[in-house]
């Protein structure tokens, strides 16, 4: 389709070019989601003397998700729920607060938060900061002065439904999935006019076309998916009205072709024995046509998911020489233990290979697109053991990262298995809806966390790290050939992209499994930042979680991390890093 | 009376040598008070290289007041409630979590803390740390194991008791003070046996004689204290049973004369007009033999204290040459404004100078050692205008420091004045019993805080640095002629203890009001480590109390620190800063 250029330095030709202004505008940096900077000033040769310029603390205890924004010579935090909005002065020695927005969310909210109250981040742009509230409100707020530009209220806590995902702006327009695959909740994708708040369109992710936004233009690869009304027709009864497909991860977008990617959650309930079907939409992936929120194809990862897979892992645009051509694609590392390679333009699975142990299916069916599952995995109103990857998947939200230069994805994640029964519930509006027991614990090898390096293309891993706990944190990587990461045992680490050396690390107060950023700051310098504060799903034992009490507890995460709280106390908290002055007062 | 040698490089010759191993196993370092490192790594020359070599979040966001103990290699960090007890092993990159203990206390104990739920730290001695919750409980904990020894109920939170201070360990006896002067309890200081917890004496500050533990021994240096049971006599009925004088601040020890000394709060109630007389023994010091806790000699600071002059602050026990001879003093930096120098033998006023704006007094009588009232500020049913200092004191419980080198003290205060009216009040038990209407402002300059450097011989300040906000921090001073302070905008400082050059500064992520330390790591480096949180009486107003509701608030602290929170959030983090290593991973 496009033209391509896959040995340019630039991070997608997709992406519109974010420029080497050394600013941070979203949470992926980029439309094209690689989470790339051109910046080269810390390299593998002097990262080892980088060191802490300043910190900042956010007064909230809970799990620490968020990307930092830099726009100009600020700084943009926003943090989990109470979701403070703190605008920082760069230009300030030691980042100088100018002005905090609290949005003063219902308190009520956190009862319907899932996994945390976490908040992934704000997204810039025309002169307001966009970010959403974990009591379903988006809010837009004047970068300059902290002045609430419009706000509105998109959902309803007493369904169950919450905000946790960070925002993407395209064409005017913020676009906004709601949480609670765990509540029965329907799930949405809803873009809201970037200067009036006002709601342009919104696309469920269950129930008839109409609701999909499934019209005419709709051409999914696979002819299965091209009947009526699957959103209906797949789920027995009127079960896809608690349906779950939110929309809670990460979205990209194409402007070459003008599609918006982003995946669906879950289909509601846990149990599948109590939805038989594909579930469509759930765990699925729409492109849409940003303007009009038309569906232009769609693919689902997992049908009738019954493992808790959400389909809302990042979408990676590259440009990549598949088969002897260069081919617009999407490179998904999908929860459900795949490494996905699609045609972005059709939707077609150009490969996926396992980037870990998978029980539960034993490989994709290019032809179909369907996962050729292992019967023995079954969990409807049955138990089965050792279900790999379990429910957080190989890789849950955390997001990974695409070097131009080292032509690697750098993936934190997973390495999980459980026990899962499917068990009978029932519907009570706003509270949890699972139907499940899950016992999880390490994967082969007895970590439960990997930070590896991937090529697309060859399919295949080419280094990992092995860590104590899953690596729940974001990733970034520079033109410097450095990737940063955090852990949650509190490291902040600097390996080598090409081979995955350790080239630096900083204990920080908190673990981390917050998305780091670098940028060049009004000095010139740059500078690299991350919020530490565990949290999350898999910090639930550090939240004061009590596994020794019900193995069950946070869907069976907790019991699988009893030993983080004594490798991690709460508390969130800016770190910002550079390398250092020739000495003084700073 | 004691040999003296006023030239030696020693911290005070009266202090048991806490010797230079590195280590630091009470707030004040040593018995004599003087928060004075031997070190000598970090210098006035290369500080300036000082960079953060770890972190580790302490999971509470109220105010820290605590000083971290290094112990061996281990570090010991006591938080604000819940009072948990941290242990960090040194040994390991970055500060290993060894253990924590949490003392649970009471929830209720939040509702009779006066001035946040603050907690100045803990004591090591004989294996064991042993610190105070702030439900009145004293607790000793196996420093190796983290293991509770003993853990003791020494008052009721029910009362309107509770603890915030950091107890000091005497031959074997774990010296503990209640809080409580705003809620009418009846104060004391308590000994424990260190090894069992049981009580081995108990000491109050107001009543007969007997419970004052004052008997034949009892000498004090003015001869009208020398009247039987003023602690009874010069209050009106039986308002001693609710007449404050806790001790909640500092204690001291001379292993020659074998005398503790530490001071006692404010009469209960604020209102003087409800306790005519002197009302014994508040704002006073007392001496008194460790063994027996019988006292030797009392001073009141304040008698009739009109403005809340607590008279709990540190004293430094130094060698000093004072008219001609070496005299073995006790160095006060009071409350009330007036830096006083005692003879510790004795309990005589040796001198007593304003270290800021004072016009409450005129000044000290010497002969008789009662200030000289300036009856335009007497606050009893009437409003007095322009009190300087506020109720906060020319210097609250925030720590001073001396150096043997530079024979200066460096000294954290306050510039604040205040308008004051005594208001009728009733007493109920557990409720706050004050009577009066504060409103705090800026002194004169405008500044609210001062870090200075006094010269106790020659009786003036030597240099000083305004600041912002109250120095409300802790202090140390190292035989690298170096001192550390930290502020409430959230620099940590490193000052040239001769000049007052700035030489260094580091911004945290909260405002500091935290006891900063130095030790030597088991690598044989020189560290420096502190708390930041901000919080504590002057903290109130980041702590979402709402000056613009009532501007009496926090007793009119709030409405002083109205731009607080626009130059700090909340968050309880410790640092560790060191000089770097030729680079690499640490
Ligand atoms: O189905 C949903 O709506 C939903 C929402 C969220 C969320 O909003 O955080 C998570 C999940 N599901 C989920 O499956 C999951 O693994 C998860 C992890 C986390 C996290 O922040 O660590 N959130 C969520
Ligand atoms: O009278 C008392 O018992 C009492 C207790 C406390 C305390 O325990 O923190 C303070 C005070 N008074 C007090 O007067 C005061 O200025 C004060 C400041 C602080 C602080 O931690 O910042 N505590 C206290």
């Amino acid at each position: 389709t496009a033209a391509a250029n896959d040995s340019a330095p630039a991070a997608s030709p997709a992406a519109p070019d974010a420029g080497e202004d050394g600013q941070w505008t979203m949470p992926a940096r980029d439309h094209a989601s690689t989470r790339y900077s051109r910046l080269t000033e810390i390299t593998t040769a002097n990262v080892k003397d980088l060191q802490l310029a300043w910190t900042f603390s956010t007064g909230v205890l809970r799990g620490h998700e968020a990307a930092p924004l830099v726009v100009g010579s600020t700084m943009y935090v926003v943090t989990p729920y109470p979701n403070h909005l703190y605008a920082i002065d760069l230009a300030q020695p030691g980042g100088a607060l100018k002005w905090r927005y609290d949005p003063k969310p219902a308190r009520a909210a956190q009862g319907v938060a899932c996994c945390d109250v976490v908040n992934r981040g704000a997204a810039y742009a025309d002169g307001k900061i966009f970010f959403n509230t974990l009591d379903v409100q988006t809010v837009a707020v004047d970068a300059a002065t902290g002045k609430e530009v419009w706000k509105v209220q998109l959902g309803d806590i007493n369904r169950g439904e919450s905000i946790t995902m960070a925002p993407l702006v395209v064409k005017g327009k913020v676009l906004v999935g709601n949480s609670g695959g765990e509540f029965g909740v329907r799930g949405w994708l809803t873009a809201l006019d970037a200067s009036t708040g006002a709601i342009a369109w919104r696309a469920y992710g269950t129930g008839p076309d109409s609701d999909v936004r499934i019209g005419a233009d709709f051409q999914p690869f696979y002819a299965a998916d091209r009947e009526k009304d699957l959103g209906v027709k797949t789920w027995s009864g009127d079960q896809w009205k608690v349906g779950g497909a939110t929309a809670w991860g990460w979205i990209s977008y194409d402007p070459r072709l003008d599609l918006i990617y982003y995946g669906t959650s879950n289909p509601g309930v846990w149990n599948p024995a109590q939805r038989p079907g594909d579930n469509k939409w759930a765990s699925s992936i729409f492109a849409r046509d940003p303007d009009t929120g038309m569906a232009r194809w769609a693919y689902q990862w997992t049908p009738h998911d019954e493992h808790d897979f959400d389909g809302i892992n990042e979408n990676l645009l590259l440009d990549l020489p598949i088969g002897g051509r260069t081919r617009a694609v999407l490179v998904r590392p999908e929860r459900n233990g795949f490494v996905y390679v699609l045609d972005r333009a059709t939707g077609e699975v150009l490969s996926a290979d396992p980037f870990g142990p998978v029980t539960w299916a034993r490989g994709i069916d290019l032809k179909t697109g369907r996962p050729i599952l292992n019967p023995e995995k079954a969990t409807g109103n049955r138990l089965a053991r050792d279900v790999c990857p379990a429910s957080p998947g190989m890789k849950d939200w955390q997001p990974s990262a695409w070097s131009p230069r080292t032509r690697l994805l750098y993936l934190p994640h997973n390495n999980l298995c459980m026990d899962y029964e499917g068990v009978e519930t029932g519907y009570i509006a706003g509270t949890p809806y699972v139907g499940a027991q899950v016992r999880m614990y390490a994967g082969p090898g007895g970590h439960r966390g990997v930070f590896a390096a991937w090529d697309p293309v060859a399919r295949r891993k080419v280094w990992e790290i092995k860590e104590k706990f899953p690596a729940w944190s974001g990733t970034v990587v520079t033109a410097g050939d450095v990737v940063f990461y955090g852990t949650m045992d509190r490291w902040f680490k600097a390996v080598d992209a090409r081979t995955g050396a350790l080239l630096w690390q900083f204990r920080t107060g908190s673990g981390i499994i917050g998305q780091p950023i670098t940028y060049r700051g009004p000095d010139g310098k740059q500078y690299v930042a991350v919020l530490a504060g565990v949290g999350g799903w898999a910090g639930a034992a550090a939240l004061g979680l009590q596994p020794e009490v019900d193995p069950h507890i946070a869907l069976g995460f907790a019991d699988a991390m009893k030993d983080l709280p004594q490798h991690t106390p709460q508390g969130g908290m800016l770190y910002v890093f550079a390398l250092p002055d020739r000495g003084g007062t700073r």
